[in-house]
């Protein structure tokens, strides 16, 4: 047969994760609580559900290649030029373009043991070389990033804040502080897809003058368009020109560009969303220790319950929880691994949670 | 700054192509006529649009990673299994994936002089080396797409069938001769993007046991559905398994599942499509020949005219067309560049093209 490149032949056939429609194939019981991926099931404005009913019949047309209204917008609305920003099929696919422009076989890449998945699933499929520091009392931690990059002479790093999956957040003056002393050769790739739920002093001020930061942010959680596939980088004009040479320039969907420019123009629903989530995870936290486990904080839309013992036992609630049919995540690595991640939900499905724990610990 | 890597260094900046809206930016004119991209005028079916807006509201949600429902109902349409089935962000997203997975830098790809540029994008943005042959009689030659392959040691090979961008089409019989005289090594992407619209003895029996054979197919043409990106592959198994290995396995909108998975399901509206644009082919062919210009039979939603001088006067033709509204393209490369190409109208666009022909010649 043809021959596969040898790099896509050392690459696992592992997937970073699996949906909830496969969880319910494989279990044969329907998911009642849909709360495990950090989705909004607030979902998206009436005004955005309504945007894509007036819409229906337009999929017929490609999406503007250039994202242009939409970055119009996210320019206007961000203070920061258009020049400044590339739209793309989700934070999945922008990580990908990105690491793409930098990472080869034999490059460096730092990042936390135990942070996104989908990132590193990106690293080794560009060849490159993953290299990791644990977290430190549950964060991402800037200073041993810091010294690592050095240490490994890594070309790209990346850093989510607030963390994806124990939910914690620097203030912004500390990220600001590791963007400052990192060197100007190695890329961070900042990711912010939940900065909308956290408090606006964790969100270091944009500066696009800098070559060697991108900022990933996204519809797909506080604006509830996870199946819209939007997400956008903000950086330099000069990195961001470098998107436009290996892009998917016909990828997005015309529909999703519609569905983002009509939840971005809907800031009261935004707003609604972020009330509702840290009403959630104050209920989230309170059924954890009604349970004897130990929430953290959060600052994002879910919340890591740490259940008090190894990532054995955190498995078998998320397993127990899903035949109750209530879907949420865990970390994949320990010591992350003894939490379980539950992302906010409704009343009704913070109920079935609520119960399901009690019938299983 | 962080350095790209030296092959990003190398690609133009250059893109496949400029959008519709893009040209209406740029000559502040409205497009009244959209027959420039081979979309579908007739639009998705009325039963598609219905699913849209009866799952509206569902795009909080990710869409299943594994296009389950999908593949099983491609599956079943087509008389393979799922496992011979891939999903993607259209054709274009499939592509990049096809050429990622057997094209690095060194490898080289035979296409024909003019054939599809999004394709040679993609083998360059990999680093492949691109040989190619011309058409002959206005259509990629399998006979010298062969003699290229084996001369060139290729090790993928690309041939649209029907052709784009001249709309001409080779029989069965004659791309399985093609397929039958391939080295074992060497991969057929056969793109059949435009396929429902030509005869069924165009299409060679599919034959999933050939792990050198890629069938590309798409939403995006007979379906109606351009802007929903949705394409699919049929290959052999351990082929389509590895698009695993790469994928953005998040990345296909949940709108665009559900959308293609109505269309599938609505083959009269298929059939009806069908009909409107072999209508439509057939005045085209009227209009080009009252302006003494030269229609070539097309097999596909467009027709590609033959205006009998060079490629300054086709581009004077376009871009005058433009102005007065009409949006048609017009192939990159000599000799095909003396024709433009005209996608299926409805009766008004063609109204449109007739009396702007008819003002510009």
């Amino acid at each position: 047969m043809p021959a596969f490149t040898p790099l896509i032949d050392s690459l696992p056939s592992s997937v970073p994760f699996v949906g909830p429609e496969a969880l319910e194939r494989r279990t044969g019981a329907a998911i009642k609580a849909r709360i495990g991926a950090n989705e909004s099931v607030f979902g998206p404005a009436p005004s955005v559900i309504q945007a894509i009913k007036d819409h229906a019949g337009d999929p017929w047309m490609y999406g503007d290649p250039e994202n242009h209204d939409l970055k119009q917008a996210l320019a206007a609305h961000l203070g920061v030029q258009p020049e400044n920003i590339c739209v793309g099929e989700g934070i999945d696919g922008l990580f990908g373009y990105a690491v793409r422009l930098f990472v080869e076989q034999g490059v460096t890449v730092a990042t936390s043991l135990g942070a996104y998945p989908t990132f590193n699933f990106h690293v080794a499929g560009f060849g490159g070389k993953l290299v990791t520091t644990p977290y430190v009392e549950d964060r991402e931690d800037p200073a041993s990033l810091l010294k690592l990059v050095t240490a490994e002479n890594a070309r790209v790093v990346y850093l989510a804040n607030p963390d994806n999956p124990m939910g914690t957040v620097w203030p912004a003056a500390e990220i600001q502080k590791f963007i400052d002393a990192l060197p100007e050769t190695t890329l961070l790739m900042l990711d912010e897809a939940y900065s909308e739920f956290a408090e606006p002093n964790t969100r270091p001020a944009l500066d696009v003058t800098r070559r060697n930061v991108l900022r990933f942010r996204t519809f797909s959680k506080a604006y509830g368009l996870a199946g819209a596939r939007v997400g956008y980088v903000i950086g330099h004009p000069d990195v961001i020109k470098a998107f436009d040479k290996i892009r998917n320039h016909f990828g997005m969907a015309r529909l999703s560009q519609v569905a983002a420019l009509a939840a971005l123009k809907d800031q009261a629903w935004l707003q609604h969303v972020v009330r509702e989530v840290a009403a959630a995870r104050e209920r989230i936290y309170v059924i954890a220790r009604a349970h004897n486990f130990a929430p953290l904080r959060s600052a994002t839309n879910f919340v890591a319950v740490d259940c008090g013992k190894d990532g054995v036992y955190a498995k078998s609630l998320v397993d127990g929880l899903l035949k109750e049919g209530v879907f949420v995540r865990m970390p994949g690595v320990a010591p992350l691994n003894r939490c379980i991640r539950i992302s906010a939900g409704k009343k009704e499905q913070l109920d079935l949670l609520e119960a399901a724990l009690g019938r299983l610990v």
